[in-house]
């Protein structure tokens, strides 16, 4: 590999880091990328958490998992009918698989079609925008790369409960859930947030009995409560037990199962299950990044201290994604990673609003918001209006058989502007994008309401909930 | 029923004239609303050619037969096996008819919600704002309202070709086709249009050979020339037997079959089908509507002629939806009749943006659209940019296996507003939404690119279609 001095040295190929890559390179910077993502084949594997093991594979086993719970139950309305359907878990384990390899090569593509040095390897910040290259297998530094800028965008790992170890056998972690190679008959999952409830989903949907231990009393707090409330109802029926107010103490191993301790109102309750689950959060990931003499300053949360520009405290140092504050969100990461690229390029300084991101739970149905809940705006002091609209009423939603759900828009009482959009139901996802855009560019609920949606489609059910904040929606009693 | 005095009597209650309906009720004005549909069982419907035989059954059927067409292939590759799945058609259609009810009694409950006065029987419009209202059986006048102003919505019919006299036997329109009780073996259709491609879709799905003959030599010329490329690409891997430049002239009646003549090339070819749906277009729905004194104007495509504020020539008689130029599609309707209530209450005027209306088509996959082609824009001399994005480099599409399809959007070359945007795949119509909030808005392709989506979804696709537009898509080369 050449030495030479680098316009851009990014550390992490995930979300944050590759992106910015990539427009580091486009922008003309000679840009290289450091990652340690190793498969099993001991090949590179950029793309991070978000591509190996995190929102690609369980968006590809919530895809099959989703069908197979539809071929059970959901054909026979349409007039179809078929036998017992049967899952064969290692097929589907294949097409993760191959969905994964399809996309993280796609990124190796990308780097050598935009000219990016990438560099197999553990980076470690040195002083003075150095940064060394560690062996994967020995640990010794191989080279040293000197970068006029350095991103470090190294991202997030589990949090790990005191008392519950990872082996990856009883005890384990989100990447062990969605590599299971057979359906577990007791899934105990502890965290009842986004990834224990998405994984929860899938092999729920698969046979197994799945316990959700969560150690508050509130199921998604994060979530507007109406929204949390039909979430709850629809979790129930599928078979989730989530257990709220409930706190793991231990485990003992048993032959070939686990019993968990946990805490519930004040009682020692016991649980048998094959595995234990934990997902209980991320950290970022700063395990021997930072050579203490680089002097970049941290949290006290861990996480690398920066500006609303990504700058940290050492001049030519840049931190993007999981490392740094804000959501632990994939496009949050690439979001920075652009925009670091451009202030790079430019000599002038981009940030991203922290408060208009989008988060999604990729559940059936799923849950998808951005902005304000009603209760931040109440503890906020600042008044709004508020409409909301069942996907029960949109012809689409009756059409296609997915009538569960609302969607609601929260905007201010003065200037109308939205505050918050929440959509719980079929295609929420894809349904936030249009309010995203409204609110990136402080739209009105009136403008929402206004414009004019393609009909049948279920985002009339978002144009709906905006004329609803005026008492204007047609297919509703205001 | 009351012969008082109304402020608002409509006539229609399609998607264009029962929005209208209650939308003058929101807004505290007096108003009937008269509509001739009548159900199987006698009773009225309302909802109009949309709910009752158009937009909502034909997507309760595309979702259907999709998801069986899905049970024959679609799943293996997800680890999932079945038996050979079978077709009930008189379920499926049973389940049809079930979501219709349910959305026109809907309908019939928001009147009443809503204090509207409606009127089962057939409305004509006579002089100075008077509305008869004729007995279905009789034909005979029942009653005489009054009103302060009338809105004429009588919706659309679907055009007869010369020779081919609608039996509903052998010679079926749109409702027939939608209606069969079992699957043809071949099905010939007369017009590759959107309802021709969407019912073609759903019977060749259930296992009908269907054979669409299309006089135009190009396929969706309304569309943007690579979607349509790839559209024709897809019909074609699905079995749609699409022949161009086809023009039928005459049919013959055979025992259990037909025999249709059409000219291909100068050639005169002939086909056996079971069944014609012809399905070339639709026209204004005039037909007694206008009492000759009434003296309202109309053009010489038999459509009301109005004014940008869907005003006739005669004073306080407005017109909306098919009855009147512009698309005739659901929504466009619907939101005329918001503004012409609104203009009634308020006193002022308001126009809807001809040029800023989506369209959808519900085949698999979906094919969405607003405002210019290329080939539109190339005609009138606009300069312009051009980006588009593959569904396949889409890291939802590949997790849920939809990777056909992509997203294009053009902009101006001078200002990079939005002029146009077109998407094929999975969820279209939804992905849309966003593009249609941004046209209405007048926005830039870089505020399309710039707005942050959420990841993994097809909603990406979209931005990055518009960052491709100014050459900075990430996950594909410039």
């Amino acid at each position: 590999m050449e030495n030479d001095n680098f316009d851009v040295i990014v550390i992490g190929a995930g979300p944050a880091g590759y992106v910015a890559a990539i427009r580091c390179a486009q922008l003309g910077l000679k840009t290289a990328c450091i990652d340690n993502w190793t498969n099993q084949q001991g090949e590179p594997s950029p793309g991070g958490t978000c591509l190996n093991v995190g929102c690609i594979p369980s968006k590809a086993l919530l895809e099959s998992s989703a069908l197979y719970a539809q071929t059970q139950s959901g054909l026979e309305q349409h007039g179809i009918s078929v036998g017992a359907p049967e899952m064969n878990v290692k097929t589907m384990q294949s097409r993760k698989d191959a969905v994964v390899n399809k996309l993280t090569s796609g990124i190796g593509q990308l780097f050598k079609a935009n000219k990016i040095t990438f560099v197999h390897g553990k980076g470690r910040v040195l002083p003075s925008r150095q940064v060394a290259v560690m062996d994967l297998k020995s640990g010794k530094i191989n080279n040293t790369l000197v970068g006029k800028n350095v991103i470090i965008a190294t991202g997030s790992t589990p949090i790990e409960l005191p008392g519950f170890k990872f082996d990856h056998k009883k005890v384990l972690d989100s990447a062990d859930t969605l590599a299971l190679k057979s359906t577990p008959e007791h899934l105990l999952i502890v965290g009842a947030g986004v990834i224990g409830l998405e994984l929860g989903s899938v092999w729920a949907r698969l046979g197994a009995k799945v316990t959700i231990l969560e150690a508050m009393d509130t199921l998604l707090p994060m979530v507007d409560a109406q929204v949390a409330r039909e979430a709850a109802r629809q979790f129930k029926k599928q078979g989730l037990n989530i257990i709220l107010g409930a706190r793991v103490s231990t485990y003992t191993a048993n032959k070939s199962s686990v019993t968990v301790d946990y805490e519930l109102k004040g009682e020692s309750v016991q649980i048998d299950a094959d595995k234990i689950a934990v997902m209980v959060g991320r950290k970022a990931n700063l395990d021997g990044v930072l050579a203490p003499d680089c002097e970049i300053e941290t949290s006290p949360q861990g996480k690398i201290v920066v500006n609303e520009y990504c700058q940290t405290n050492a001049p030519g140092v840049w931190a993007i994604g999981d490392v740094v504050r804000g959501p632990m969100l994939a496009h949050k990461g690439s979001e920075e990673g652009v925009l670091v690229a451009e202030s790079i390029a430019s000599g002038k300084t981009f940030s991203l609003d922290l408060e208009c991101i989008p988060s999604v739970i990729y559940t059936h149905p799923e849950i998808a918001w951005i902005g304000k809940t009603e209760a931040e705006l109440k503890e906020a002091g600042t008044d709004f209006n508020k409409g909301h609209f069942p996907f029960a009423a949109s012809g689409r939603a009756q059409a296609s058989g997915h009538t569960d759900g609302m969607s609601k828009v929260l905007s201010d009482k003065k200037t109308d502007r939205i505050l918050g959009t929440h959509i719980i139901g079929e295609h929420a996802s894809e349904l936030l994008a249009e309010a995203v855009f409204a609110m990136q560019y402080q739209g009105s609920a009136e403008d929402l309401g206004r414009t004019i949606h393609s009909h049948p489609s279920l985002s009339e059910a978002l144009k709906e909930a905006a004329l609803n904040v005026h008492k204007e929606a047609i297919h509703k009693m205001n």
